[in-house]
Formats: structure tokens, C-alpha cells, sequence
């Protein structure tokens, strides 16, 4: 099994810190903690447990559909992103799936458990800042559609074998972005060619204004997975949605399990997309955050790759030791060289709040001075 | 899409009764509500949602372990026992399953959804008020090996082709019971045959002393699923887990998904497990509410299938009109005519407290009369 970052209670169980008192870079949460709105009607809703969710989170999918202006048929809400995630291969059936290489490793798990037997690689060069060329992924949607079996695009996707690529955007862990326009040239390609496009956009919200999903409606080869965890810091909940085509949902429809997002989970995630203020806030503040924490490194002399998301990817010699003596210290950092495509020597941060920022930073200058 | 009981969205949506109003006798749920102990660490812990769940809901696993006597590696945690019930013959692949007809529909598409190639069925009789006969349920496994892909009980047991068997025990829709030592030797001649043996105890915590969980140490081929929501009245947070012989685990393991569990089911499993006092309140109140309504069914001349579990199969002329006439009132029961094996004719209902069996039995007695 993978590895991730914000086990908290491995780290814990490890070092004998208590998990309250562990501070936590290792999973890119907004550090503005559950929204308060949302929180209070939780608490409310404890009581009314005993009941089922929606079989299929029938009342948020309508509520997204409104704020999206898709049609509900368009959206399939999951258990976090990561059961779309599986979901999407199981259904769609893809002979080869294309991932850039580094990203998030529960793609390639994922179509590998679906039956999928060709992986093709794309690497992110960190010459390039690990950015994703569109002219260079879009060749190599070409190539996997060549060889898992090319498609040419019809009006009514095919149900496999074919070819799928994912897009994590921005990238995790490198927080690099594909602007928009880029990705709609790429999920073009991907029409023409048959391969359906699953462009994750867990992280996307840090970036407002570069989202693709509302495209859905023109292309059924392209699909947007969404989680609700990230921005609105409600990792324990596991929310998350898809939005596609519906001549395409209407493939997945049948190999989803029901009752997969849990009562509070549906509730929160309609109150939390409609919570502007929260949405202000958070942009606000890890705008500020993350000016702070770019001064701070390039002070430290620590490489990062500059992101557009809640979290740095960072090269450091004896990067290993310095998780380790963070963590004896009770913060956890994310190791990032078990990423296809990294090797040793990298390490993710989320961005936190001011106070657990200099924390880290401080420490980090400790820690990593005797070392250079 | 299959229907189930429990939906009070639609049915609140469909009558303009509020939510909060609907009497729900669809859904088999402990009327004691949410256990308070839960509940009270449930709001605590509201706050720090923004913290991923455990990936593979160690803690919850280890707990169950010591609690059942069984090692740690032999629990699988799931998103409800529906995760499960999903998990096993995605991981396992068997060629041909054996069902019991009238029984809870998932297993078939589960099966269906994994690529389960060959469905035999085993009918229950009305006329002997739908019991399993051990001994034909056991011809049924012989025969399900034959034609799956036979494997005669290997220490080690075989990632398919080969056959699974599913035992609801006590069954859904009807609450009868297979005693223990009867599953016992259906299971001695399942791991004979090389057939893994599902018996799904979701509603087993109504017989205590009944289950077969502690068995699955000596016997590779027989698999049980628990569910944590159903006796504990958390319906809404999701929450079963699967025991299994750890070489068994070790092969399921691969396909499990992540995350799946989210962090308040995981701390409520725990601490509802312990909860002596809500179980022994809980057993006491449903063995007198289940005389008291058997007590009425029989005045009110409604044919009823014995139970061993805290709901009830009625046979019923015009059923789908007292469905619906108890609908319009705000009670909602379920219709069992789309199960397999049943035809129109048979509602389910759940037992619930004094209060609301009451006005159950008086809703229909007021029905029921003028149509019979």
C-alpha cells in the first residue's frame, strides 16, 4: 500500500506525541480548519445518524448541478475523490492510461486494480519546473490511443478499450498549474482522439478562475474529479465529485456502490460551497501565507518549486534526515521519494497558519544549517 | 439502480412531510437512536474533521481484533458493509455465486459489477417460511464449484476462478435465522469444495451468541461481514468491516481503496463496541417491542415471517396500497416485491419504539380493515 501524507496517528503512535500536538505539513489542508457554519449544523446532525445518507447524494448533486449550471445527471458525488478515482477506470474500462510522472500514485493504483494493462509514463522534467508542455501531452495522448486501442472520436464515447490521462492540476506534489486554456486545447486532442481526459482538480480551488469543469458539457471525453477535503478542511468527512458528460455518467451510473458518502458528509459539502465568506477568507489568508513562506525559504536558501497551490514541493540534500528530525520534533512532512519520477531528495510542505509557519521555519533553519 | 428501505429524502420529498416527521419502518434500524456516549465524542470531534482518517482504519481494526480474540490482519474496515460486500468478489474473482433467493440484492450486483460470469440461485420456500435447508444449501455449494471452476480446499486458497457463496444470516428480508452450528457446516463443506463462504451478519447483534466470526482463524474459505450501523443506529456515518482467514486478507488487501472509512465512524466503531449498557438496553427493548408487535400483527390477522432479527416480512393482499396509504400518513415501510424470489405481496417492517410501533399497528389496522 502507498504511502501518503497526514497520518497523524502513525506519527504519533511513532514518536509518542500526542496527536493533537502534532503539527501537520504533510497533508495540504487548508489551515483555517472546518468552516464554522458547516461545523455547527454537523453537530446538529449527530443526533439524526441513525438514518441512511442518500443512496447516491441526490441533493447535492442538484445543488452543484445549480451552482455549476450543469445538469444533475452530470455529476456522481464519491466517498472523497479518491472512490471516483477508482470508479472512473472501473467503469470506462481503459486498455492504457497515460500519467504524468510525478503525481498523485493512486491513478496508476487505480487502473491497474480496473484491469488496465498499458501504462504510459509522460516525466515532468525538473529542469522545467515539473511543468506539463500541452503541446507534449497532447503527442502523447496520440501515442495512447494508438496503442490501447485508438478511438477516433464518435458523439457516444466508447465503454473501453481505449485510452484514458490524467491531469492532476495543479500538479501534487509539485503545485504547478495548466492554464486553463492549455488544458481545454489538451482535452480537445483528447475528443479527437478518443481518450477520455480525467483532470483532477482536488487542488483547484486555490487557483479560482481555472477551472474546466463547466466544459463538460461540450466534451464527453473530458471529466473533472473535485474534492471538497482540501479547501474546506474536511479530510476526516471524505467528500468529493465528478462531473462528465451525462451520456458518460450514464456509463459509470452502473458500477457505483451506494450509500458511499456518508449523512454529514452530504450535508457539509452543500453548506460549504455556498459559504463565500470562508472562500474569501481562505484565499485571502493563504495568499499572505504563502508570500511569507517564499520569503522564508529563499532566506533559508531551501529550492522550491514556486506553486500555485496550498503546498511547496522542496529539493534538499539529506532531505530524509531532515523529515526525521522534524517529525522527532512533531511535525510531519510529506517524503516525496516515493513519487514516480522523484528520487530522494524531496519533500512537500502544505502552507499553514502564521503562527505554525514560523514554527516550521525555524525549525527547518535549525535543523537544515549544520547540515549544508 | 436498486431501491431500497430507508430513503426518508424521497419520501419527504414525494409527501411534503418533512424529514424530520417521517416514521421510517423501511429501514432496519435499532430504534435506541445514536448510542449518547458516541454521540458526545461525535460532536467533540467535529473540530478536527480538517484530519484525514486513518488510511486503513488501523486503530478500529486493532480494537475489533482484541475484542474477537482474531489478529489484526484478519479486519478490513469498509465505507459500510456495502464496501465489503463489493470488495470480496472484486479481489476474490469468483466465476460462479450462489444466492439465496429472496435475499439483500447487493451481492448479486457486486458480483455482476466484478465480472461474475455464472449466477446459481437457491430459492426459498415460502411454505417453510424461507429458511435454508443446511444440507441443500450445501449440494447448492457442490454444485456451484462444479460449474465455477472446482477447487478442492487448498490450504492456501485460490485468487479465482472458483466459486463464492453468500448467507445472510439472520436473512434479509425475512429475519430467519441459520442456527451456528448449521452455518458451521456449510462453511466445513464450502472450504471442502474450495468455495468462500460470505455470511453477512449485519443484523446478527439481534441473536447475540450466533455469530461464526471467531471460526474464520481455522477455516481460509469462510468470510464474515459485520456491519456497525444497523445495531448501533449510525446508519448515516457508514461504518462494517469483513473478517477473514489473513491469507485471505493478504489477497483481498490489494484492491481495498484508501480512506474509505471516515474519521467519525472510525472513533464511533470503537467506542460503540464497548458500550455494554447501550447493548444490553438495546436487546432487552427489542425482545419486548417484538412480542408486542408480533402480539398485534396476530389481532390484526397480518400473516408475518417468524424473526430472529429486529424487523419483519409481511404477507399482505394489496400491498403496494397500504405502502402507500401509510406513505401518505408519513410512515414509510418496504415494499419487497423487487426482491428476487418475492412477488407482490410482502412488505418489510422494522420494529422501532413503543410509541411508533403503535401508531404503525393503528395506521394499519385502520388500512388494512376495509380492504380485507
Amino acid at each position: 500500500m502507498s504511502d501518503h501524507g497526514g497520518n497523524i496517528y502513525a506519527a504519533s503512535r511513532a514518536t509518542g506525541i500526542p496527536e493533537e500536538e502534532i503539527l501537520d505539513f504533510s497533508a495540504s489542508i487548508n489551515p483555517m480548519g472546518v468552516p464554522r457554519k458547516a461545523a455547527k449544523a454537523l453537530k446538529a446532525a449527530i443526533d439524526r445518524l441513525c438514518h441512511y445518507p442518500e443512496p447516491y447524494s441526490e441533493s447535492l448533486s442538484e445543488h452543484l448541478g445549480r451552482l455549476f449550471g450543469l445538469s444533475t445527471e452530470s455529476i456522481i458525488c464519491g466517498n472523497g475523490s479518491a472512490e471516483l478515482i477508482y470508479l472512473l477506470p472501473r467503469a470506462l474500462k481503459p486498455a492504457c492510461v497515460l500519467i504524468p510522472e510525478p503525481t498523485f500514485s493512486e491513478y496508476e493504483r487505480a487502473c491497474r486494480i480496473a484491469g488496465t494493462s498499458k501504462k504510459l509514463g509522460y516525466r515532468l522534467r525538473q529542469e522545467n519546473n515539473f511543468d506539463v508542455s500541452p503541446e507534449a501531452f497532447a503527442e502523447k495522448i496520440i501515442e495512447a490511443c494508438a496503442s490501447g486501442g485508438k478511438t477516433h472520436g464518435s458523439a457516444a464515447p466508447p465503454a473501453g478499450p481505449g485510452a484514458m490521462a490524467f491531469l492532476c492540476n495543479p500538479n501534487n506534489p509539485t503545485g504547478r498549474l495548466v492554464a486553463r486554456n492549455d488544458v481545454l486545447a489538451i482535452a480537445e486532442t483528447a475528443r479527437q482522439q478518443g481518450c477520455y481526459l480525467v483532470v483532477d482538480e482536488a487542488f483547484l480551488d486555490f487557483c479560482p478562475g481555472e477551472s474546466v469543469l463547466a466544459e463538460v458539457k461540450g466534451n464527453p471525453y473530458l471529466i473533472v474529479v473535485r474534492s471538497v477535503t482540501k479547501f474546506y478542511a474536511l479530510s476526516g468527512l471524505r467528500i468529493g465529485y465528478a462531473l462528465m458528460h451525462p451520456s458518460v455518467a450514464h456509463q459509470v451510473r452502473p458500477y457505483k456502490e451506494p450509500w458511499t458518502v456518508n449523512a454529514l458528509a452530504q450535508k457539509a459539502a452543500i453548506i460549504v460551497t455556498k459559504d463565500v465568506s470562508f472562500q474569501k477568507a481562505s484565499l485571502a489568508a493563504m495568499a499572505e501565507e504563502k508570500s511569507f513562506m517564499e520569503g522564508e525559504l529563499h532566506k533559508l536558501r531551501i529550492e522550491f518549486v514556486p506553486s500555485r497551490a496550498n503546498y511547496y514541493l522542496l529539493r534538499l540534500d539529506r532531505a530524509l534526515e531532515v523529515k526525521a528530525a522534524l517529525q522527532e520534533r512533531g511535525i510531519l512532512v510529506r517524503d516525496c521519494s516515493n513519487f514516480v519520477g522523484l528520487g530522494p531528495g524531496f519533500l512537500r510542505i502544505a502552507v499553514r497558519s502564521r503562527r505554525e509557519n514560523e514554527i516550521l521555519i525555524a525549525e527547518m533553519g535549525r535543523i537544515c544549517a549544520p547540515l549544508s
